[in-house]
């Protein structure tokens, strides 16, 4: 349990830093760190660590390296950018416990600019949310890690442990960053992750996967059309078969998501097909992110996805003798629900109560986080806990600055009472 | 009416020189002359032509010059490498009628490479057919023209009025190729265009469209899906209703097209949507190619297109407050019903029925040709008769070559017929 005096002086010194610490989130979301196009934020992020006198490791990830690991998910693209960077404390001398502090430097794409009130990563502050893709999920968060970490220095101390400060890529599409942290051998006796969970702690998450369905057609000329098979006429059927697999796993509601409208998302995100305006498409492929709850292996999701695409094709002329190939890349993430974790876990609350003079809230979460890496394949409990933000992956993504504030105070404590706390050199 | 002796002679000369015809119809068609990359396709015709001491008009075509002209259609690529080709005879002393023989150079797209036998552009003769993309549609009629001009000079003959070979890109997706050749000036007393009609001669075609449709949706995560809206799927609804409206028009049944099964074919031949796997996609693109009847204005037909999306999107919770857009480039094409040809048409079935041996057909397509330019913007008979053909738009497309054979005789009895000859130099 903290020191009264001290959790004062710690509140006190995020807030005297808070300024800094918007300009710094605001100048880190201001660089379109979209996947694959990390490599320049996260030169700032060595950057940050390395004035701060932490021990810096930046290094490229392999897929050789990390391929065999549980938890891995296939790579569409080139790694040829996707640096991790760790900022290493070393305690003078090690009296409380070592502390991972994570977070994704990868933003998702924009969508249409136009849509957006201004352009996506022209930054700014309004009515006491800040702007910009990126800024909520989760650079603000990524930023707080580093925040609470100058709020000890800002009063002559640091923790009396590791902490191990991870800015990670490939998040949003893989979680392969996080996993190359474990494979390079970082471990900590607790984590710490600030998604955007509305002040919120995770309690659960789903299982996540994408996979994509290559419809082929019979192309011919448009003016007999009757004769060719339309590949994206076609594939709509499939995705219709592949919704009514979705409605019968949310009727088959797992406990932790009983207050959940609709926990169980398949969403054909990314869709493609056909060359010429005037030909019968002969291909059409598309993407799509499924959800599922905890108890189902990946094994069986890809099972139960293949044959609802086969027995869909087989109603269709021409799909019957030329079914629909299904790939997977991208996300094959298991569920994780949070468990062997109540030390932290009382540690995080006590911490919470301070910031925001109110209980911590555990919540169940339809998506996944990098968290399942640390609590699935590291024994380490994990938890994901950050400000509150709206329209994340959408238009207009912000990231509501009190929020922030307290977050950021919350993570302070809780290193402080988790590590402990020695005087700077 | 033709002098046996002279029609057995012209019979004789294109048999004689058919192993040439098919070589080099093969050499042009191995050209890939997709949209937008005619040029060198257009090279080679240039040379035919001027080797057969044509005179050679080889322009690049200005878009300013035609926009304002009745059968323009909207342009949605550059035309830096749209250069059509005319190669004109004049006789010593016209006796007789002039000829446009037109051909387009431009090849539809090949879709899947891994789904034809062999490579699209490794062209090779199997059990009587030519394969190849483009060998049908129509590089063998467009070769074919030129061979019948050559049959002529086997004789030490030529026709005794003037003959434009033409050879003019962008017929399969505005017909501005041809209207380019009318805009430049270039009349004749018929017209025949080999496209492949299977030895039968057009009677008429329909109107043909392309629209492009931009659905938007509200992005969210997938996590939250609910929240949002799904563009992709948004456009299902769009589609099925512009499918309602091709059936109401396939119900009212043009005399012309009464023994087709089906000959209003609304196509949807293109999408696109969504950036990211784990977005709800915020946009979704699709392309639709549409026919209509004669007597069917252009207007009416965008007018009833755009009312049929209104209708639908007015049924869905987001699209209803942002209604798709309708973007037309591509064909703007109308109906086109052969009349005041008798002259030609008899002239044809002469022709026709010494080569074949048979009466010769007409039918009306459920496609477009650029036969529109002449009879409806400049009161010119044209004929559209050409090769059997088979997949064209499609995978192994071929051409029947004693077929083409037997149309290049056709098309060199008409010239002789129609034009006269006299004594080369």
């Amino acid at each position: 349990m903290l020191d009264q005096a001290l959790a004062r002086d710690i509140i006190a010194a995020v807030d005297a830093g808070f300024d800094e610490q918007v300009r710094e989130t605001a100048a880190l979301t201001a660089i379109p760190s979209l996947r694959g196009q990390e490599a320049s934020a996260q030169d700032f992020m060595a950057a940050q660590y390395r004035r701060r006198g932490l021990s810096v490791d930046h290094w490229k990830i392999e897929v050789a390296d990390i391929q065999h690991l549980p938890g891995f998910s296939p790579v569409a693209i080139s790694y040829d950018n996707a640096y991790n960077v760790v900022g290493t404390h070393r305690p003078r001398e090690k009296k409380g416990r070592s502390l991972i502090l994570n977070g994704h430097i990868d933003v998702v794409p924009t969508g249409p600019a136009d849509l957006w009130t201004r352009p996506p990563f022209d930054v700014y502050e309004k009515e006491g949310w800040l702007y910009g893709r990126g800024g909520g999920d989760m650079k603000a968060g990524l930023y707080a890690n580093l925040a609470a970490f100058d709020a000890l220095a800002r009063l002559g101390l640091q923790p009396a442990a590791e902490v191990y400060q991870q800015s990670v890529v490939e998040e949003e599409c893989t979680g392969n960053g996080a996993l190359a942290c474990l494979q390079r051998g970082y471990r900590g006796e607790a984590a710490i992750i600030p998604e955007p969970m509305g002040d919120c702690v995770l309690s659960g998450q789903l299982g996540v996967m994408w996979f994509q369905v290559k419809v082929r057609g019979k192309p011919v000329h448009v003016a007999y059309a009757g004769t060719g098979s339309n590949a994206i006429e076609a594939a709509w059927p499939v995705i219709q078969a592949l919704h009514e697999l979705e409605e019968s796993w949310n009727a088959a509601r797992h406990e932790m998501w009983q207050e959940h409208r609709h926990p169980i998302n398949f969403v054909v995100s990314k869709i493609a097909g056909g060359d010429w305006t005037s030909s019968v498409p002969a291909w059409c492929t598309f993407d799509m992110r499924i959800s599922f709850f905890p108890g189902m292996e990946l094994e069986r999701v890809r099972r139960e996805v293949e044959e609802t695409v086969r027995k869909a094709s087989a109603k269709h002329s021409f799909l019957a003798n030329n079914p629909p190939e299904v790939v997977y890349h991208g996300f094959q993430a298991e569920p994780y629900v949070v468990k062997d974790a109540d030390a932290a876990l009382a540690c995080l609350e006590g911490a919470h109560r301070l910031a925001f003079n109110a209980e911590l809230s555990r919540v169940a979460t339809t998506a996944t986080t990098d968290a399942r890496f640390f609590g699935l394949y590291a024994d380490t409990p994990a938890l994901v806990y950050g400000p509150l933000a709206e329209d994340i992956h959408g238009f207009d993504e912000r990231v509501n600055l009190d929020s922030l504030r307290k977050i950021t105070q919350g993570i302070a404590l809780f290193m402080a009472d988790w590590c402990g706390v020695e005087k700077r050199h």
